[in-house]
């Protein structure tokens, strides 16, 4: 069996393989450039971490495991775009760097390179394959429309939120794992049970992104701290804060929302202090445990021997360890 | 057999009946409208026709032919971003009616909408219609690429403006009759050669364009003369003009490319007096009867009975009848 660390090497040196020196360049060159600026390439690896549980020659599928990560960096290119991001990864984002009308274009492009990447699959897993990387693709772009249609929303529920995060993060972990395993031809019941596990461990994950971006260590959450706040967010303690809160809380809430006389400093420490009160930091954390024991629940649930899993226990423990 | 008229119906209630009913309404209203605003449903008809010249069942391959559709309209409606169109088919384009993000998002599933449809090949058909499908809308995002590469070049060579048409017109009216006759398991010869007849009619259907841009009547045309003069775009009447010129006549023709001073009608007025001076307008003809014989040659190759093949003969003539 490969470790993770190997498996993230095997998917890079694949990833630099794909052939993107080609004309014309204005298409070509931001697909080249986004692909090369880094990230973990987490989905491609558990495509190659779950199929290597039942089999080990990981080098017959890479081809549709990097289908996940092109799909992974297309969402984040047109993103960027959407949210006016000009930074990613230390770098100029890619409609920064050249145009919008490049990034839309280049974004097309990329998502079509996924579908030929998932092309390379066997015939005989295609059809299979293929519909559950339509239905995540479809997923991801739902969830993104939720979470643009929040912005302007105050009402939004814990249950639409959840919901919201399930398909903008969790879909696509949880079909990567699915693919691999399908690939392998994995029992039926591992091929559900391995993609709970990458539904319920990203929806803690989300919830712990939530977290940190408030109550979060600059050093450790490698992101300023307080942008949900300051940007209006409706995450998961926004949304309990405001559920529970009393009423002069809330309306100090909604202030803190609709008002800009107060200063960046100010509101998020207003904001802090109204979620530690009504507890909402709390009840994130429980949900966040909830959901982590559940993706547990559905690992040890997996027919795999437990020295072969432990590769995912110790992927469930990694993603979590910020938080401690 | 069926008619064309017939076949373009059975396309347009199978288009109403993909379902975009669904939540959330922000991605999927906006398909449902793209789709709905009319077109001519050239691309799935073709799949159709070619199909039924070898069988009858085209009840069978209605779903990946509706795919051809999806994935048009979603190249309008991310191309009209890019150019900033107002109006599609006398109506507000996505992103007016709604927002550019909106527009960018919906597009995006669109294009995954299309690959669903695509997976409802029957599975021995799959991976060639697959393969078919990626290395055409690739194509496509390839022409859109070149096309916006060319509004800031003046050396574009005919050559280029070529490949460059063929990209973006062709290869989807091309890959429309190859993925009919795949489907349709006809002959390999009939599978290059009804390709061919798409490409070469596309491009031929294009070339006219150009010309009823420049020369045509407003209302065969149905848009209004002189858009591309006004806009300095590099089309093969521009590209002959500034090849051709004399010394005098290439430098006038510069000036009214790069100065401002002129009004519309005196601008589209001396361009096309340009035009005519280099025979860029002869040459345009030429080359259309040209790529337009090439077309029929193509036809007259399949090896299906003449009777089969009228339909197709037909087709190629109404798309050139404006000239006429």
């Amino acid at each position: 069996m490969y470790t993770f660390k190997q498996i993230q090497e095997i998917v890079e040196q694949n990833i630099k393989r794909i052939p993107l020196d080609k004309e014309p360049k204005g298409l070509y060159e931001p697909i080249r450039y986004i692909l090369s600026i880094g990230g973990k390439r987490i989905r491609p690896a558990l495509v190659l971490v779950a199929y290597n549980l039942y089999k080990d020659n990981i080098e017959d599928i890479i081809q549709p495991a990097l289908a996940l990560e092109v799909f992974h960096n297309f969402t984040l290119l047109h993103d960027d775009i959407m949210d006016k991001a000009d930074i990613r990864r230390n770098q100029p984002t890619v409609h920064k760097k050249w145009s919008e009308n490049v990034a839309i274009l280049s974004g097309d492009a990329m998502t079509i390179k996924a579908y030929e990447l998932i092309a390379e699959t066997k015939p005989q897993f295609l059809p299979a394959v293929l519909k559950v990387f339509n239905k995540t693709a479809l997923g991801v772009c739902e969830g993104q429309q939720y979470d643009m249609d929040f912005e302007t929303r105050l009402d939004v529920s814990e249950k639409e939120y959840l919901e919201m995060i399930r398909l903008k993060t969790s879909v696509l972990i949880a079909a990567s794992l699915q693919i691999g395993a399908l690939l392998a031809e994995a029992p039926e019941n591992d091929v559900q049970n391995i993609y709970d596990f990458g539904i319920n461990l990203g929806l803690a994950f989300q919830l712990q992104d939530d977290y940190l971006d408030s109550f979060g260590d600059v050093k450790i959450f490698g992101k300023k701290i307080g942008n949900d706040i300051l940007s209006n967010k409706k995450t998961f303690l926004l949304i309990n804060a405001l559920k529970n809160a009393d009423k002069d809380t809330y309306e100090q809430l909604i202030r803190l929302i609709e008002k800009k006389e107060y200063g960046p400093e100010e509101k998020i420490k207003s904001v802090l202090e109204i979620y530690k009160k009504t507890k909402a930091d709390d009840l994130l954390k429980e949900k966040m445990a909830f959901y982590y024991e559940k993706a547990i629940k559905s690992l040890n649930s997996l027919s795999v021997e437990k020295d072969k899993t432990q590769i995912l226990y110790d992927f469930a423990e990694k993603m979590m360890y910020r938080q401690k």
